[in-house]
């Protein structure tokens, strides 16, 4: 594991193949590597240049004077075994190897073939087929996607290239913060597993992510195993791909690995501990709100609106989400009244009506905090001529900030350009925002599942262990 | 019917209780009214004004020189009596009642009355406790919400006021272009039945969206054979709110309508032949592709992809959803073969690979469309450094134009962006375009599922008459 660390703290990172020409690959990542603001060494290696970026180049990785611990690799497939030689000679930690042409065009025995020589020399491989990885606490973007990778604690693996690059420039379109990016196609050596555990141990990362389209034969236990004890310190999200019949034989060709029956996959996330997201929205939906949002205490809940309607939904929602609606005490509903016009209903959803301003809102919110029934908070705003989303949003964080609120909120702001903006701060603020009741309530049921996966395996000093260590107070 | 077309097609409209002070409700109305450019006569009745917002006022409808089809009503509930009684003797068409104070809080018997003098005079009421009505093709926003309704084809009725404006804004922003929005609040008279079988004799309007929360008691039968007749002109999609037990409760705490069991509920829509939605997203997303697409003539589906991992997920959702991907004869697999690298896959999904520029995806386009054995088509894409997704977009939406495809297509861009400018410029070309493979596929599937359900009832030419209408060629 010691090794495997040097992949989000290198002290050094080679470049081998880098570029001069613009628009080349082994351009992109070295003006990322430069551009997003890596502290460490960097050397470019390039037998035709002397300098690239303004950096000296050197002709191999052996004629680096200093240690190197990642070497990028982005040369033609066969001339990778004599790099990866070349980097076990030069005491290289970790070859990210960006190139393809291996076992996904069913060229199986050129990746066995590196795989046995970094195994002699001790070096570990990340790929073959990726478009690299990016670490931001250490700001390394070593990816030829997009630069701007937005900051933050979700861990994102990706077993698929061009989605895994789609969805980064989706992260930073929708401010989507990340630790940690990982492309890691073939998965010759490092696989999902061992960077899970990797990310376990990562203080910056507070909930792991995964596309996957399948695993290597024959590992289905030892990745049940394993997993296990990461979600037992982490929650992972997974987006398995290749679900169906015909999915399977889509990954199939895709990758050439074993997509594998859908129901095995459940059956052993669901003995892992691993949360299941079924679409690439919900993955992020779920991950933003455990990056945010400490794991729930209780489980019940409080749904605060100012719309019967987006009410209605939410409610329907926390059912099939199985998020349990709190049924408030006589005491607790003549609270929730005083925060209210008199035609507001003040049981659960909690309704202060179309007339609601911030004042109301935080009225409620108070009440809802305060209160020791109240467990988690589902806010609701439906767009109204009288009260501002941005106005709202603004109230709301300072008074989670001022107040130290710990009690698990999700948000779903409807409507226009000024609910966009007022959601995005919220998310900003570290309150996970939606643009819908139903997604807000989904991502709180998920977290709500892993509290009680966390109960059914954990003593209670133990789960509180977690939370505290997720999301200090 | 020719009193209700009224409402679309109105020759005067008459605001009583409009107002002179900014943020009332009785100015915004007018102020959207005329902003939104209203062509015919405009009245504001006012006792202590002469003129407002530069129209001549009326001390009441009565006083009105000429014709008044329309009344929008926003006045205290209490006063609603005398002036419904006013509009029967004007000889108004339809009252819209915005005022609230009725049923929803408990005033059944001054609803009744109202509804009792409206019957009297021959004047239908749409209302109470609404937010007003847009219909675009006459440039009418007679709503409190906000002005811009984008103009489209979908008809979008809803029983929630507060979700329904904050909707209005959310349809603005994402450009969900609208032939008319509908606030029915208490469905004291005009309820949605009779708007949707309105709506069905509307050329503007091809696809019918309803957010319900519940029905008059006894009235099931009645919904089942009069929404039968609509869906078999036109596509209706519903998101039933109030699903759950507790969902219904808070239903009936909010509108005080009957929830009824989720059941009866799916049963009832099934036999209507109305699609079901269970999100407002996804409301949306299938309202979209019949907006824009043409019902499939055919079942067999094709996907054009640049990156494997988002055909896998797309393969997926097509099982998921009920959408057969075709088995392509060896002729057509070696047509796709030729738009591609060597080491892309020519069978379904065809994978132009990461390298893939315009030009493979117009050819393989041109393939698709001109395959007999294909029937849809769902084109993909993931950001890539090599391939500017606006470039895609503008070229994709030029070919469709140029060889008038009329092959049913739905695309889903993956990225960041610019990739949400390619997905705007794609919807304004009529080709509804989303941000993952789920969705896009979702809504196919939806499409494929009412295509069924016509010919299940409907003879072959009737089917076709029917997607002609929709969408004439």
């Amino acid at each position: 594991m010691s090794v495997l660390k040097a992949l989000l703290e290198p002290r050094s990172i080679a470049v081998v193949g880098a570029s001069r020409s613009p628009g080349k690959i082994g351009y992109t990542i070295l003006r990322n590597i430069i551009e997003y603001g890596f502290k460490g060494e960097l050397y470019p290696v390039n037998p035709n240049a002397t300098e690239i970026l303004g950096y000296r180049a050197y002709p191999s990785i052996t004629a680096i004077p200093g240690e190197v611990d990642v070497a990028v690799v982005v040369i033609p497939a066969p001339e990778t075994p004599k790099v990866i030689e070349e980097c076990g000679k030069k005491g290289v930690k970790i070859a990210v190897v960006i190139s393809s042409g291996f076992s996904e065009v069913g060229n199986t025995e050129l990746e066995e073939r590196i795989v046995k020589i970094a195994r002699e020399y001790g070096v570990r491989i990340l790929g073959p087929n990726i478009f690299g990885y990016a670490y931001t606490p250490r700001n390394i973007n070593a990816t030829f996607g997009p630069l701007e990778v937005a900051k933050g604690n979700i861990a994102f693996i990706t077993q698929s290239g061009a989605l895994g690059i789609a969805l980064m420039g989706w992260t930073i379109m929708n401010e989507i913060g990340l630790s940690g990016l990982f492309s890691i196609g073939n998965m010759a050596d490092i696989d999902v597993v061992e960077l899970s555990e990797l990310l376990a141990d990562d203080p910056s990362t507070r909930v792991i992510t995964v596309y996957l389209e399948g695993l290597k034969p024959g590992r289905g236990r030892e990745f049940i195993e394993r997993m296990s004890r990461v979600t037992l310190r982490k929650p992972v999200v997974v987006i398995k791909a290749g679900v169906t019949k015909r999915g399977m034989k889509a990954v199939a060709s895709h990758t050439g690995s074993l997509a594998g029956s859908d129901a095995l996959y459940e059956a052993a996330f669901k003995q892992a501990g691993i949360i299941r997201a079924r679409t690439i929205t919900e993955l992020f939906n779920i991950a933003r709100a455990f990056a945010q949002q400490p794991i729930p205490r209780g489980v019940n809940t409080v749904v605060i609106t100012n719309g019967g309607g987006a009410g209605v939904l939410a409610t329907d929602a926390a059912e099939l989400n199985n998020v349990p609606l709190l049924e408030p005490s006589q005491q607790l509903v003549e609270k929730f009244k005083e925060t209210m016009p008199w035609f507001g209903s003040p049981k659960n959803p909690v309704d202060l009506t179309g007339q609601a301003v911030v004042d109301n809102y935080i009225k409620a919110l108070k009440v809802a905090v305060e209160s020791p029934e109240v467990d988690n908070i589902v806010i609701l705003y439906c767009r109204t001529a009288i009260l501002d989303p941005r106005d709202l949003a603004k109230a709301i964080a300072e008074f989670y900030r001022e107040n130290n609120v710990s009690k698990t909120t999700v948000i779903a702001f409807i409507g226009g350009v000024e609910v966009y903006e007022a959601i995005r701060y919220l998310n900003r603020s570290s309150i996970p925002a939606y643009p819908t009741p139903e997604e807000a309530v989904a991502a709180l049921g998920k977290m709500l599942w892993y509290k009680k996966y966390l109960e059914s395996r954990l003593k209670k000093q133990e789960v509180e262990a977690v939370r505290l260590a997720l999301h200090p107070a």
